[in-house]
């Protein structure tokens, strides 16, 4: 079959691989029809990752089921289902307690599993035409069938529960006021799902013009934190206050203020986000963290940052009584409820969406997407 | 009235002061009967703050209702009361939240007012005769009367729900393990707490034999942190695996192994135990964080320390998707439970109180407890 | 002052009675702007209470504060403020928990008191050109100055948070199903609700077009009761499954299908929403019960409706595993959030309002709203 | 094989029955040490249900892993387990959200599934040599290897969890009061779990002596209901207050005061408990329903009664605001925390049980036990 490969540093290639087969009899293989390509794609496609060559991108995915191991009971050949990122047992430890990010099953000797990722266990991704999916009944959840809403419920793979996760680990709740740091697809995922949940208020800071604009399209309100201290541009419109709960949707590759604009390199402050999360949000909020951290980044800014340590104002953290929850999105935990939402034709996330390409146009879309032209912000590859 | 007064670091003294008289229709004024000397006020008395000469210490009350104001509804002259060391109003945002350690209305300008402490507002403190209490139909707990339990019940001031709030905040339940840093009198109450709430088996660490003692006598594993690295341990003896949740009841202070076995200077290294609180924890787990972390420690150890900047190891962090929950205990959340159990004489917080004094040995008292000489380790002042 | 006086059975006049007065430094006297009609005032006008002549109608009140007793703290006088229908201390042990629908300060001997209501306690209702506040920080929310959103507003006293109150109590979470039945005020709040909370999928089953247009409106599903069994009808309109949760918004005073429609005496059959709620919800699923039903009804049904004693399909109840909760609505865990929504221009629950008439039109209003003639849905009084 | 043989009413025989196979790839056989004899084997042995000649009881089941089907990943061949009576696929919806005894795809056509009971699906039970276990990863919890603890694990498969599940249920929290009506078996295990999750009081409400004294040996406050009304009882020693909290033990078959002591038939009045809860538990609480209710009971006192519908003092229910959680219990929510707490040392949950006998003896304890004779409480069958 036909499969996006990385061949190297700023290299995809789609190229011929062997096609999946059932290894076990819980598997499943799935002929895709839509797999995203995502941000966290871009940190191997830039080698900032140990990544080898080989490797087949892609934990996105969606498609109709071709076939089925023997032990599989509730999933059958032709269902349309859509996969999340994590790969998951459902029956360990931390399966069972919902976090099915972290499962212990499917990669040995580390809490968690995923498609097409380095480090993630030996899944291959689905920017292909098939896609091995290992405890079938676990892992694939049943869209409706025929084409409607393919778009919106490609997102259910990963950017629109991962933002959703954002909302839960802060606890957002109806009447609430939030910040969300980055309005990327993530960040905008994270602004509709505070709203979804019925806040009042959901500031989305951010530099770049067309994600400020779509913030403000799904009733956010941007805040442009290269025109001024966005800390100070929240609490000046909310006379002084800060906000109940705060989400931080960029991660460790944080900038400062302006750099992108100067046009030069951007100044990577890794701590940046979390210090100002602590400024914004008001004594006993909570702050939601789906954006990503690491333990060891080789291109880190210094020695701390290399390792994943950061200086955090915890102080002040504690002074303000906050909390915080991390980590990846468990996307089992609310999948199931997105999917019923976008059925009822309520949330249409895919308004993040892009671009929609065949698999053989891969190659140039990373190109694009990591330099952010032409408008790339979210694509879908249809195979 | 007699009171304990701070003279200047290092000196209190036991003085005459003015009466105090009720303010405020809501205030009723309290007979203090005992009053207890907390950790934290060493931090004013080892000069270590901006604490001023002149106040009155005393953040952990007791006592007998003396006189009530004229709007006083639901408390009366002779009723038996222990107070929070939060003062709180109990109609504020944040005190309707539960959050009365963050009141916004009784110290203007800032989240949180206590009795006797530098910065937390206009109220003198307990270690007194009497005490001035505001709002006293939500700040006074009703207490059975007579003399019963009398150590146990003064507890509630502070330690005993501050050592709670850190098994509320790392959310323990029933069957899980813990591992609490710290087993000077609030890592006591923590441990306590979490076998109170049924946790299976919990880990206590200190580098102190008679409190490692103590921790070993409630039902928890000591685990000493001068033998050998305390997460190594801890890991050790299960298997491998980390603990469901952590409790930090140490705080900026913190040292590193054998620094005061050494019979040196301690090594104050204020990130260590939260670090090795992530490292201890499994994926998934949660850290309560009840050790107090400040934003400004003209004492400390460098530049970052000095304005509460730590180093942390978010990324480990972030990898193992852990939630943690810091600040002052909310005392109101638990005073009342902790009080029935008291009383159905199930829990006897008292045994870390190792002496009760009259008002008048308050000065030596300071001094032995801040050397932690002849077992001081929690005294309670009997005016 | 002006006030609505109630004269015995289906007879209310607008007479001169005394100005309320400060009786306790925590009280506030509030200049009404807007006091609502609620349908609870209906039992006491239909004489099915115990209400005696001479009460003063109105616990749905809004106003201006025009005094504040010695204590109040936080509430001044000019201040634009909507009171909850609940009298409240904030400090007994109901309070504390949250539960103010049932504080024991303010009526001694029941956990719960009201304005203007048989029973509730010693609190004239606001339906008049006065009120007094017993503990005024507590019970009077802070709105913003002006005129904007009156009606919107005033229905935080009562109605908006009960309809949400039914959402919170049935645990309503995104992407859920839920039926809800009775589509009057109360229950339009609730159906207005589960949406703002993020529901899916609501059905609102009712048998009066008007409210059915209005559940339509808003983004419900109509399930007229008198076309067919609206159990069956959900079902079949879901696949043969049940709903995940349930809202009763009717009570004790339940109809059987087609009763009014058949233009003669109502068929009163007090059991008949619960056991189609338990019907329709789904096993594991969880029903909210803010419509009231009564341990004493002098004008029920049969011998057992007149002690609230209801035949109850408790086996299939617990076959289905269902959870349900019940009781009146603590209007201070909700009305600041919902008043945020408000001001943040999200919601609208005014659209339920029908009527705004100065008060000395009052008594034509009852009747007319008592017999639900010329579209009398939901009065504001603005004296 | 052996095993225990429905023949008909107060029948059982123990005969030779085909070995049990694997039937699909997620199978385990495990033989049986351990299985028990539930109360609720007694609704099918004394001819009250539907149950047909020929079943094989035993749900409560423990034992050693005989054999793998091919794609069972983390169980193994020589594995000590112990199975939730409830059987579960772990991926289905109800199972999803932690409800696995409503599981949808075991048992078709109804939610939830068991080993050995009528119209819960194809399994036979477990007081046998071998059981075959479905979907082996989700069902066998895994126990410590060797021979320790076995009558406290083997109460794991129902008894420990179910009693746990009404604590659960009425959200038992530390510090507060409980009533607990039943101290059978499923009663002492509740009052048990009230206990390890920090309850301050627990009130055992039966009329039998030895069970009396069973919950008094745990701490708990024995009530006897023939002695006086159990709810003036525990209000006159609660200062005229109710418990927070309650729990229904006793189900359906409840009796009335007196009855048994009188030698002679038992009243059976199937809604006194829930009754009697509502009026113990104070304003505000929660009743937690682990006694089994049923939809339809041939046997039942009247035609209500017989098909599951009970008069519900609902006006009361709904005056105080109560909650209430209802039906079977998850076990696996609540097995692998309890098992915990068992290797730990801490609940030793066996002393409810009264013998440990051979397989072969089983039709002897099946009479004793109904017949309540020789202290026959809680039988352990060892194959």
């Amino acid at each position: 079959m036909r499969a996006v490969v990385y061949k190297g540093p700023f290299e995809v290639a789609v190229e011929n691989v062997l096609d999946p087969k059932l290894q076990h009899p819980n598997d499943a293989i799935v002929k895709i029809t839509s797999s995203c390509i995502c941000g966290s794609d871009l940190h191997m496609y830039e080698g900032r990752t140990a990544a080898q060559a080989g490797i087949v991108f892609g934990h996105e995915n969606m498609g109709i089921i071709q076939e089925v191991g023997a032990a599989v009971k509730d999933r059958k050949v032709g269902d349309r289902v859509v996969m999340p990122f994590n790969v998951a047992c459902g029956f360990c430890k931390n399966c069972l307690g919902g976090f099915t990010g972290f499962c212990i099953t499917v990669n040995p000797g580390f809490a968690g599993g995923a498609y097409g990722y380095v480090a993630m266990g030996p899944y291959p991704g689905g920017q292909a035409e098939y896609l091995r999916v290992p405890f079938a009944d676990f892992n694939c959840l049943l869209l409706p069938s025929g084409k409607q809403h393919e778009a919106d419920y490609a997102l259910l793979a990963d950017i629109f529960p991962t933002g959703y996760h954002g909302a839960e680990l802060a606890g957002v709740k109806p009447g609430e006021s939030v910040v969300v740091f980055g309005a990327g697809p993530v960040g905008l995922m994270a602004a509709y799902s505070c709203l979804i949940r019925g806040a009042a208020e959901v500031y989305s800071v951010d530099h770049v013009k067309e994600r400020l604009d779509k913030a403000a399209e799904i009733g956010a309100i941007p805040i442009n934190y290269d025109e001024a201290d966005p800390v100070q541009q929240i609490k000046d419109r909310r006379g002084g206050l800060g906000t109940d709960k705060g989400i931080d949707a960029v991660g460790y590759q944080a900038t400062s203020a302006g750099s992108s604009a100067a046009g030069g390199e951007q100044d990577e402050v890794p701590n940046i986000v979390l210090n100002q999360l602590i400024e914004t949000v008001a004594p006993t909020g909570a702050l939601g963290i789906p954006g990503l951290y690491v333990p060891s980044d080789p291109g880190g800014v210094d020695e701390n940052a290399k390792k994943g340590a950061l200086s955090i104002n915890f102080g002040r953290l504690f002074e303000k009584g906050l909390r915080l929850g991390t980590g990846q999105c468990n996307v089992k935990q609310y999948n199931a409820h997105l999917r019923d939402l976008i059925t009822a034709g309520r949330p249409k996330p895919s308004f993040v969406v892009s671009h929609e390409i065949p698999l053989d146009d891969a190659p140039d879309a990373y190109v694009k997407f990591d330099k952010r032209v032409e408008g790339y912000t979210k694509v879908i590859l249809n195979p």
